[in-house]
C-alpha cells in the first residue's frame, strides 16, 4: 500500500458478500470518471465525465468484449466533497455474487485496480478529511454489535474524541511554546511559565486523560457487550428470566430477517450496556442437565463468561447438582439470584432479604418482582454504575488509543517527577514533547506510514 | 401482499446481510420523501422533498429520540423514472448489521412499513414498468451462478424473451380477431381465414414454441450448471485434469475475495456451459481411497452427478477397485477418459483410438493432448452441441415458463386436431383462446393476484 496521494483508480465491491437486491462497485481516484466511461453506456449517449457531481444515472455496464454485463445506476461524486476527497463513482448493480464480480472485473479491465482493505478510508485520511481516530471509528461503526456501540463509534467518527485529543494537544503545545521561547530567547522578556502553572496544567491534562481512560472500561463493555451466562439447575427459571429480559428490551432486530433471534443467546440492552446473554437452558435441558451437557461444557461456558447470573429456586432444597454448579463459580463475577420468592412465606421473604449480600438478589420472574433491581445490579457489575455510561462520553474503546493514552500519562508523570527533583525546564520539555508525540500517534499525525498501513489493513474491503 | 397500486411506503435493507463498506436501506412509495424528511437531517437544512430527482445528498439519519444514528448519503429518485415507477429514496449508510438495522428501524418508526420479499419488483410489475417474465429475470440475475447465467437472465430482463412471447401473442390475437369477426358479422364480407392459413399459422407458432422449449434444456444447464464428478482410482490423474481445466478457464472470480476457490469443487466455463466439477480426489485420497471414503459416499456423489468423467490410467492394469467404481456408473451419463496415453506405444495408441466409442476419449493431461476434444465431448454431453448454446438465444430457463409453454403447445395441438376432424372455427377458437390465456400467464397478464404474490414471495428481500 502506498501512503501518498494516489492518482490511480481503486475499485472494490463495497456491499457485503452474499446475495441481495443491490450490489455496489465503488471507484475512487482522479481518473475514476475516465474508467467509468470505458464501462458505462448511457441510453442518452452521455458520458460519465459530463455528469454533474452527486447525480445518479441509468445505464449499462459493458465488458471489454462490448457485451452488456448488467443494468445499473451510476452515481458520480466529484472531488473534493466526497468520502475520499477524490472523484468517486459508485456503480449500483444487481446484488448477486457473480454479477457484482463481473462488474468489478469490468472496471479492473478498464484500468482500475483492486483496492486494498480500508484503502478508501485511508485515502480520506491521507487527503486530510479525517484523522486516524475518525478513520478507525468507521470500522467500529460497521463492526458494532450493539446500538450503543454504533452510537459511541459515530461520536468518535464525527470528531467527538478528536476534539478531546486536540484539547490536550493544544495545552501541551501551549506549554512547549512558552518553554521554548523562554529557553531560546532568554534575552527577551518572555512571560515565564511558573512551576505552579506547569504543575497545574500537567495535572489538568492528567485528569482529562484519566477521564478518557475511565471511559475506556465502559467503552470496552459498550462496544463488545459483556458475556453473561445464566446458570442453575433445571426448572429454576433460567429460560423464563431470559425471555422476560428479552421482552422488556424490544430489541430492534426482531423483525429484520437475517438477524433472526437465537433462542439460546442474544444481546440485551440494559441501561446502555449490551449484555450478551447465553442461557444454558438452551442447550437442551433434559431431566438431568448436568449429565447431558457435561460438567466440562458448563465449566467452559462459565470460564468464558464475564458475568454469571446464578439462579436458585428458593422453594426447593439445595441439591447435589446445585453444589456442583456452585463449585464452578470460584473467582467469577457472580450475581446470585434467589428466584420464585412468590412460593415462600412473606416473613421468610423478609428474613431472606435482610440477609442478602451485595451480589445477591431475590426475585420472582413470574410476578416480575425484583426485575428492576436485578437490572441495576447487572449494570453495576458490568460498568460500576448506570451513570458511568452517561458520564463516559466520548468513550475511548480502541485498544491502540488506550495504550497510547497510558503512555502520554506516563510522560506527564515523568515531567512532574522531574519538576519535583528540581530538573531544569528543558528536561521537563523533553517529557512533554514525548507526551505530544504519543498523543499525535492516536490521530495519526506522528505515525510512520508502515504502521498506518497496518491499521488500515485490518479494515474490510470496499471501505 | 396487496396487488394494487400502493400509496404506503415500503422499506427494506437492499444490500446482502453481513458486514461491508456500504449498506442500503431503500424506500418506495408516494410518501417516500415525506418519510425521508422525518429521519434525514441535511447540514444545509434542506429537506429531502426539496431535492431534485436523481441527486445524492450528505447528511445524518436521526432516530425518533432525535439522536443521530448514522452519517449517510441520501439518494432521491422521483417517479416515474425509477425502479418501481414510484418515488424512491435510498439511504446509503455504513454497512454493519446493527447500524443498517437501526436505519431501517428509523424509517419504519417514521411511517414506512417493512417490504415483503420482492415487493419493490412487484410494484415495478404492477405499475407496468416490466412484465412478469422480466420481473423473474431480476432474481435470475441475482441468483446466477455463472457469467452465462447472468448474461441470459439479463437478456430476459431487457425483454428479449418478452419479445418472443409477444410475437406469438400477436399471431394468436390476429387469428382470433379474424375468426371472431367472421363469426360475429357473417353478413359483412370479412376476409375469411382459410384452413390452410390457419394450419400454417398454428404450425409456425408451434415451431417458435419448440425452439423456445429446446432452448430450455440448454437454459437449465446454463443457469444451474451441470454437476460433474471426476471419478477414478488413485493416481490416474484426476486432480491434474481438474487443475488443467481450471487453469485454462481463467475464472473471473479468482482475484475477488469472498469467492475463494475451493480446491475440491469449482465452476468451469466450457463453451458457454458452466460445469460444476467435483474432484473426488479432493476428499483426501489415501492409499486406498475406496476404503477411506466408502463405497456409499462415492455412490452418493455419482448418483447426484449429471455427468461423470471416469478416468483410467491406460498404462496400468485394471484393478479390482476399478471394477467396483465402474459398477456405480450404470445408467449415468459417462465420459470415459483413458489418460496417460503418453506412457504407451504410439501403435498401441492408434489401435486404441480406432476402437473408441462415442463417449470414450484418449488423453494425456501431462502433454495436454486431447484436451480440446475432451471439452467438446463434455459440451456435447451437456447440451447436445456447442452451437446449441449460441442458437438458444433467448433462453427459457424458468420452470414456470417451460410448463406454460408446453400447455400452449398442447392447446395448439388440440386446435390442429379439431381442424383435422372437421370441427367448426368457433371450436378451434376456444383452443386458441386457451393458448393465448396460457401464454399471457407467462408475462403475468392473465394471472391471479394470489399466484403473482406467490411468485414474488420467492424473491429476496430488498429487491
Amino acid at each position: 500500500m502506498n501512503n501518498v496521494l494516489n492518482d490511480d483508480v481503486i475499485a472494490a465491491i463495497s456491499t457485503p458478500v452474499g446475495t441481495g437486491g443491490i450490489g455496489i462497485v465503488r471507484m475512487s481516484g482522479a481518473d475514476a470518471l475516465k474508467v467509468a466511461d470505458r464501462v458505462f453506456v448511457s441510453p442518452s449517449g452521455k458520458t460519465a465525465a459530463s455528469f454533474a457531481s452527486h447525480t445518479v444515472h441509468y445505464g449499462h455496464v459493458v465488458g471489454k468484449d462490448g457485451k452488456i454485463i448488467d443494468e445499473v445506476m451510476l452515481t458520480v461524486m466529484r472531488a473534493p466533497k466526497t468520502y475520499t476527497r477524490e472523484d468517486i463513482v459508485e456503480i449500483n448493480c444487481h446484488g448477486g455474487n457473480v454479477v457484482v464480480g463481473m462488474v468489478l472485473q469490468a472496471v479492473i479491465d478498464a484500468g482500475a485496480r483492486l483496492a486494498d482493505p480500508g484503502e478508501f478510508t485511508q485515502r480520506a485520511f491521507v487527503n486530510g478529511r479525517i484523522d486516524l481516530s475518525q478513520a478507525e471509528a468507521v470500522m467500529d461503526v460497521i463492526d458494532a454489535k450493539t446500538e450503543a456501540g454504533v452510537s459511541y463509534s459515530l461520536n468518535q467518527l464525527s470528531g467527538g474524541l478528536s476534539k478531546k485529543y486536540q484539547g490536550i494537544d493544544e495545552e501541551l503545545l501551549h506549554l512547549l511554546t512558552y518553554i521554548d521561547a523562554a529557553l531560546d530567547y532568554p534575552e527577551y522578556d518572555v512571560e515565564e511559565v511558573t512551576e505552579k502553572e506547569l504543575d497545574q496544567d500537567i495535572h489538568h491534562m492528567m485528569d482529562e486523560i484519566d477521564t478518557l481512560l475511565q471511559s475506556a472500561k465502559v467503552g470496552k463493555v459498550v462496544r463488545d457487550g459483556i458475556d453473561t451466562v445464566i446458570l442453575g439447575e433445571p426448572n429454576v427459571g433460567k429460560s423464563s428470566l431470559m425471555n422476560k429480559l428479552l421482552r422488556e428490551d424490544k430489541a430492534l432486530v426482531t423483525n429484520i430477517p437475517g438477524t433472526t433471534r437465537d433462542t439460546i443467546e442474544d444481546y440485551i440492552n440494559i441501561g446502555g450496556v449490551p449484555f450478551h446473554i447465553i442461557d444454558t437452558a438452551g442447550i437442551r435441558e433434559t431431566d438431568d442437565v448436568i449429565e447431558k451437557m457435561g460438567v466440562e461444557r458448563a465449566k467452559q461456558m462459565v470460564s468464558q463468561a464475564e458475568l454469571v447470573l446464578y439462579i436458585e429456586d428458593v422453594s426447593r432444597e439445595t441439591s447435589e447438582d446445585d453444589k456442583q454448579w456452585r463449585s464452578l463459580l470460584a473467582g467469577k463475577k457472580v450475581l446470585h439470584i434467589y428466584n420464585k420468592v412468590d412460593l415462600i412465606d412473606k416473613s421468610d421473604q423478609e428474613t431472606m432479604k435482610d440477609r442478602l449480600d451485595t451480589n445477591q438478589i431475590v426475585l420472582s420472574v413470574k410476578n416480575e418482582e425484583g426485575l428492576q433491581a436485578l437490572k441495576q445490579k447487572m449494570v453495576e457489575l458490568a460498568v460500576g454504575s448506570e451513570s458511568a455510561v452517561r458520564k463516559a462520553d466520548p468513550i475511548v474503546s480502541n485498544v491502540r488509543h488506550i495504550s497510547l493514552l497510558k503512555q502520554v500519562r506516563r510522560n506527564l508523570e515523568n515531567a512532574l517527577e522531574s519538576m519535583t527533583i528540581g530538573m531544569s525546564v528543558d528536561i521537563i520539555a523533553i517529557d512533554l514533547k514525548d507526551a505530544l508525540d504519543n498523543l499525535r500517534k492516536i490521530t495519526g499525525q506522528s505515525l510512520g506510514d508502515d504502521i498506518i498501513d497496518q491499521i488500515f489493513a485490518q479494515f474490510c474491503l470496499g471501505k
